[in-house]
């Protein structure tokens, strides 16, 4: 405890007697948390405090898994535009990091009826920290997940973000029909590989561009394999020949619908194979250059540029919206049509967790970071 | 007639017989037509020929009023993606230029039931040429305009295109709460200027980009007298001082609605004035440089990126929705709400024609030019 924290905790104990015996249960929660936005590695720092008191209308959860996504990271960087409120955790004034995860609910208030111990449960909106072994608060925090033993504890705790994202942008702005194509960019990435596998389950047709590498012939199979129908490199896309291949492939029925997470030049000759009327959805930025677009993909063409992100959809959609959403995939995964994403496994310990933060924002980390509990 | 033509007309005299007999009514047709496309002072020339005969299903109209817009010039340069196709018109194979104008019903085949002598009509579609003195044609060809004594031959030529952009932008992608701001660029051009004039007939305010000029007072106080709540230049708009001020003006509520007839790097500043959700149609390119998208404004602040083309929207919307447009922009300009525009005569010889094209072109008429019959 730092001088500052302990002045803190004084200054708490001091303000609210009522709120100190709140903090009074026998389990101890186990978080990663930050006080002050900066470096991950400097600012994160694992902290222990009691599990608040069940009080009727709480719940008492315990984590099974939970990843370490980007914008978590941003987050911590203060980069990302939702910033955790830096709240009263008992020893320190924090923000527990993390945005996603699964849960299990181990106890439950005498008033509380939408969830009962033993029920999966992921976090409610954006912003709650998911890097804790426990969690004590309303029920309305929480959010259950449809049982469905098919459904790995690694595919729970990564529903929310990627699955989800592919889901809506698939679903929400405009309906492809059977056989037609889509295009994305960034086909490599967590949501890229979930458009693939959703919209071949969709019976859609997927055009994949991914960076040009070194094991270029690899990835083409492995994006095959998941059901890409094919993968073609940013430098392709502008060329003469492409076009030509495109037309072919299309046969008259260029794409309708285009998924971004790169952005700059790429991104906008990604936008040229959309047909007049066709959606184009940003979502990421991951080459960090803005979109550029020609006036006459807006005016003659009609393309309509939208931007996506999950955690504005759970904010202003019901949790019964979010829950058939989850019904549906979860069917996909058990009917193997949405697999696990890669993953490789964080101990959950403060060294372990800085190393994984680390990588996460050097990008080489081995497929998604997951720490079990 | 160029030995060219002369053969052409031959040609089409023995290639059909039955067609020649149409053109053999007494009224000359005067009309200013291009066969190839190029520049159009050089392309564009004045043809006579006669009026086709009337059939059951026809009608015959004189033109009162054409105006020379923009997109007519670049049609004759074959640079617009409407292009129509170069029909037989008696003694050339050409296209006739201009897409706007009001005509005059002065005879109706028998059959023909929703036109009468007298009623005053406007093209159906996009690409029906309106540089000539009469036309001959099926009735679904014209679209009838409602009667109203208080709008002037003037604001009926140049109805179609901009006082009907202005008010489908301000109708159709968001719904501004009363007293609430929109925000458009190019606020001097015949579209700003009905802009201005529909959004404060509507009980909304407006904040008006215009270019930095030698005379901006001027303009402003005209701008203003058309009912603008504020004008401010280009160069203002990435300022702190005009971000504080906009604050001040907005009080809570910026702009859901952003109109962009410019591109470029300060139709990129003027968009991040919008508040979140909130649409940005861009209907031209005066600065020719593509629109420049940070991925933030898409992913976070989901401002919705549109096209807005005022001959496709007439294309896929029918007779009766357009009516009732041109009722409610008669009823504005029948209550002084809605003005003509600024506009110069031209008279309908081929000099005088070609001369006012180049005009159009530099940039430098005074004014909408008109042409007169």
């Amino acid at each position: 405890m730092t001088v500052l924290t302990r002045t803190l905790a004084l200054a708490q104990l001091r303000a609210s007697h009522a709120r100190v015996r709140m903090y009074s249960s026998e389990t101890t929660v186990k978080a990663m948390v930050y006080s002050e936005y900066g470096k991950p590695s400097e600012v994160l720092r694992m902290v222990e405090f009691p599990l608040p008191k069940l009080q009727s209308d709480t719940v008492h959860v315990r984590f099974l898994a939970s990843p370490i996504n980007p914008a978590d990271v941003n987050q911590v960087q203060g980069a990302y535009p939702i910033k955790p409120a830096f709240e009263d955790l008992g020893p320190v004034k924090a923000a527990v990091g993390g945005n996603e995860g699964v849960a299990e609910v181990i106890a439950t208030g005498d008033s509380v009826k939408d969830l009962k111990v033993g029920d999966r449960v992921v976090m409610a909106k954006t912003g709650y920290g998911t890097w804790r072994s426990h969690a004590a608060g309303p029920a309305q925090d929480f959010q259950l997940l449809p049982k469905n033993d098919k459904v790995s504890v690694i595919q729970q705790a990564t529903l929310t973000v990627n699955p989800c994202t592919a889901y809506r942008m698939l679903k929400d702005f405009v309906k492809p029909e059977q056989g037609n194509y889509i295009i994305q960019n960034g086909a490599n990435s967590a949501v890229g590989q979930a458009v693939i596998q959703i919209a071949r389950a969709w019976g859609l047709k997927s055009i994949n561009v991914v960076r040009n590498r070194p094991e270029l012939n690899k990835l083409k199979d492995e994006l095959t394999q998941l059901g890409a129908t094919h993968v073609v490199t940013d430098e392709e896309l502008g060329s003469h020949a492409m076009r030509s291949q495109m037309k072919e492939w299309f046969a008259g029925n260029p794409p309708l619908l285009g998924l971004n997470c790169v952005g700059g030049k790429s991104a906008t000759e990604m936008a040229r194979y959309l047909g007049h009327n066709g959606h184009y959805v940003t979502y990421g930025a991951m080459a960090r250059a803005p979109l550029s677009l020609p006036a006459s993909m807006l005016i003659f063409k009609n393309i309509t540029f939208h931007g996506f992100w999950m955690s504005r959809w759970a904010d202003v959609h019901s949790k019964q919206e979010r829950y058939a959403m989850f019904e549906d995939l979860f069917q996909l995964m058990q009917r193997d049509q949405l697999g696990e994403p890669r993953w490789t496994p964080v101990e959950f310990n403060e060294a372990a967790m800085k190393h994984a933060v680390d990588a996460g924002i050097s990008g080489y980390a081995s497929g998604k970071q997951i720490v079990r509990f």
